[in-house]
């Protein structure tokens, strides 16, 4: 280590992240765990159990699910062990949850209700607010073929988001069931069962899941042709002839107007049995949630609603918020989805070869809190410690010793640790931590038994309305002398005051 | 997806973990909430901040300093990006720290203090309680050169294991400077500067620090020809004469009887530059705490602990739980190390070239987690959620409604959302989940405007005093009918009655 100092700039690494990575400071961490904890909470009630798998995963066992067909490794970030064996990062936590049911299906109680949080990774293009590592909070029920599951999961994202504190009328959770487009596409020829027809089937379900972002037009160039985007990069299309894509594009908009879903449907797919099915689960899902006492201003039907992820067979969910904001600019801002789910009867059978249905829900944290950050719900920052300066730096233990009578009594507290020398420069350290006052001992003081107190805050204040520095030296405002016995009393008065 | 279940057992991924890691279960897991909890409580007190750096870095901004040197990639899970760049998971979280402060260093407060948890990886070889993935849980200090930030660590880290319910005396942080055995090393014809040494330097630093697992007879072997373990594996040694294998072992020993170690060290360095200032900072840091309070019950110096991580450069701590303790076979424990730190003062300069002091302490979060569940300090479990059965199929939106009713009053509940046909199932269920009781109507209740309350506690207890289900029908214990009116306010009676 001793030679690194003498390596030549050339020589010395570059401090850089990862391309599509962050680094996160404490204001937005703070809120990140408050909110964690507010779902979790939820998520408990609601009687799931929390549940931890690693980070990696044997890449057989996790598949390949993602949207990003066109990225390397398919959207994974994947390398091998010793045993040259592929590993992957984790790309969201349900395939995960198969592998854990399919591994320990005995000994678990049925349905197995799990919860789990925790970081993602996909190997997408970065772009604003687009990051290749994210957190999702999910929910699942594994075993239970009832749609009485999917309607919890639901309900469970509006408790959700209403606790997090999004007003009931901001956000609303969508439905569909891909049971219904497949009957839709069934009626253009389109037979997912038919290992020719699933690529197509695929692409027309990512290219709907774009509508929110392309429009209709937009998506119309994706179930034709293809669509050129603004850098010019060309998405190749479902290559559906005119009347196939007016079709699904019915079938999407069905409701967008605000009449009867269900009704505007229904005939789309008309004498498929898949389709009805699919029809049906809605219904029933539309009346449970209804029953529960959650009405269309939380959960209601969308047949815009498909998710890009190629696993879901059934319902499938999406929470979106529908707050009006702006953003640093003063430019209108959706927010739109900051989570999804559904069904996904057949994971677990791609270990077990037995069929297992299952159900579930994933917050996309990192969106939502941002959401929450602009529409000014996030919750409020903490104090900086109190700094206890270093005015004599033989004199640092008696310093400590403040210190630990402030954190003794549960006051967040800190020694100056830095080159005592310059006494203006540890102010500043205070001023830039948030500290709301310094403690300070000089030799006076100290022969006196006392130390003084400078309310940061309160010297703010006090600093813009004095005319100068005389005035300054003569006042010397928000500064107090205490003894120092009274010092954790005096401190709790002053930061009480700012409380 | 449709096909796959059509696929042989053979075509099948295999649900399996990879090697070296696990699923972490609730009873862990809300325990782990607990200590993080409590932990961040304790550093925040002492003005640390949270900072959360991503999972992978770029290989060369991470460096190779773990003590895995004969393993894939020295000990480091790595991967390559789409631009050919090599990124490593994150083996510890100073390293990505000292990335942080290297592109920030302008915009921090300086001394710079962050906290900061989460998982690390490591490709070791796995055994009995060692995993690929564990988690830690970290304060650092960076531009501060004084060793009151070196004290600080090691206050910090007593009052953390105090909070998390070690007894005082039942754990020790131990002190020791690499600058001091670098000037034993000197003695001995070692110059770390030097770089055919500084090898060697590390191949004694590594025998070293198996002290605690080998005995001074295994590291003598590893200061000189080499060991051969258990399994045969053969470890090449430093290759040092006898005598230098004397001098080694007699520093790391000193102190061991109880006799004052700086003075027992001293003539081991005298005359080394290094090695004295070494031993200064010791003295200081010695002073420093027993000005704070701290005694040798808690804080002491130690020559035997050198850290396996290659970027220490002066004093390194490690928290040691004494309780004695045995495992599930009666046989004694020794729990070794729980946490451990050190000043890296070179880590920043790796890629700016200027120094910048800094320091540390990680507590390893699972390993002090096994230890506190061992010796009985492990949070209470949280109990499972009420369960609403379904006697019958066509109203579980009426059964929904209870769960609901409960949800709303903040009482963890679910309805049974497994195939309803066989009651026992249900029964079975909400034991398996450790639900306190369940709720039971059927038509006869649902006439009366009731509902059954099962008491599972009650009921398993009064079960065991019963003979036979005879009169276990005539006297159906634990159960009461109550008006659908009174669901919340009886069920929390129960639910009093057993917390």
């Amino acid at each position: 280590m001793a030679k690194t100092e003498k390596k030549s700039a050339s020589q010395r690494p570059v401090a850089r992240l990862p391309k599509g990575m962050r680094d996160i400071g404490p204001a937005e961490l703070r809120q990140t765990q408050a909110m964690l904890e507010t779902i979790r909470g939820v998520y408990e009630r609601y009687g799931f159990e929390p549940l931890e798998t690693p980070a990696f995963e044997y890449t057989d066992a996790l598949g390949k699910f993602l949207p990003d067909q066109d990225r390397p490794n398919e959207g994974v970030f994947s390398f091998q062990d010793e045993d040259e064996q592929w590993l992957s990062l984790r790309y969201d936590l349900t395939a995960p949850l198969a592998r854990y049911v399919a591994e320990n299906f005995q000994d678990l109680p049925k349905p197995f209700r799990r919860y789990a949080t925790g970081p993602v990774w996909r190997n997408e293009k970065p772009g604003p607010g687009r990051f290749r590592q994210f957190t999702q909070f999910d929910a699942d029920t594994v075993g239970a073929e009832s749609v009485a599951a999917d309607a919890e999961m639901c309900m469970l994202a509006a408790d959700a988001l209403e606790a997090l504190g999004i007003p009931r009328g901001q956000y609303v959770v969508k439905v569909n069931n891909r049971k219904v487009l497949d009957g839709v596409l069934a009626s253009i020829g389109i037979d997912p069962a038919n290992d020719a027809d699933s690529a197509t089937r695929m692409t027309v379900l990512r290219a709907v899941d774009k509508l929110d972002r392309l429009g209709a037009a937009g998506v119309a160039e994706l179930l034709g042709k293809g669509r050129k985007d603004e850098s010019g990069d060309f998405t190749k299309g479902a290559g559906l002839e005119a009347q196939a894509i007016d079709k699904v594009l019915a079938f999407v908009g069905a409701g967008a107007n605000g009449g009867p879903v269900l009704e505007a449907v229904a005939p789309l797919v008309s004498g498929n049995d898949g389709g009805a099915q699919g029809l049906a689960e809605l219904q029933e899902i539309d009346a449970f949630v209804a029953a529960a006492g959650y009405g269309p201003d939380r959960i209601r039907i969308d047949p815009s609603v498909v998710r890009g992820l190629e696993y879901y067979t059934g319902p499938v969910f999406e929470a979106e918020l529908l707050i009006p904001a702006t953003d640093e600019k003063g430019n209108p801002v959706r927010f739109g989805s900051v989570g999804g789910g559904g069904r996904y009867d057949d994971l677990v059978a791609r270990f077990t070869g037995q069929k297992v249905p299952a159900t579930g829900f994933s917050i996309g944290v990192s969106r939502l809190q941002a959401a929450l950050t602009l529409i000014g719900r996030a919750p409020a920052s903490v104090p900086g410690p109190v700094v206890v300066t270093v005015m004599d730096r033989d004199r640092v233990a008696d310093y400590q010793k403040f210190v630990q009578m402030l954190r003794d009594a549960n006051i967040r507290a800190e020694l100056y640790l830095g080159n005592p020398k310059k006494f203006g420069r540890q102010l500043e350290y205070a001023d830039k931590r948030g500290a709301p006052l310094v403690v300070i001992q000089g030799s006076n003081e100290r022969d006196a038994g006392e130390v003084i107190l400078k309310d940061l805050i309160e010297g703010a204040k006090a600093a813009a309305a004095i005319k100068d520095n005389k005035e300054w030296k003569e006042t010397r405002p928000a500064q107090v002398s205490v003894k120092e016995a009274d010092l954790v009393a005096e401190v709790r008065k002053i930061l009480a005051r700012h409380a």
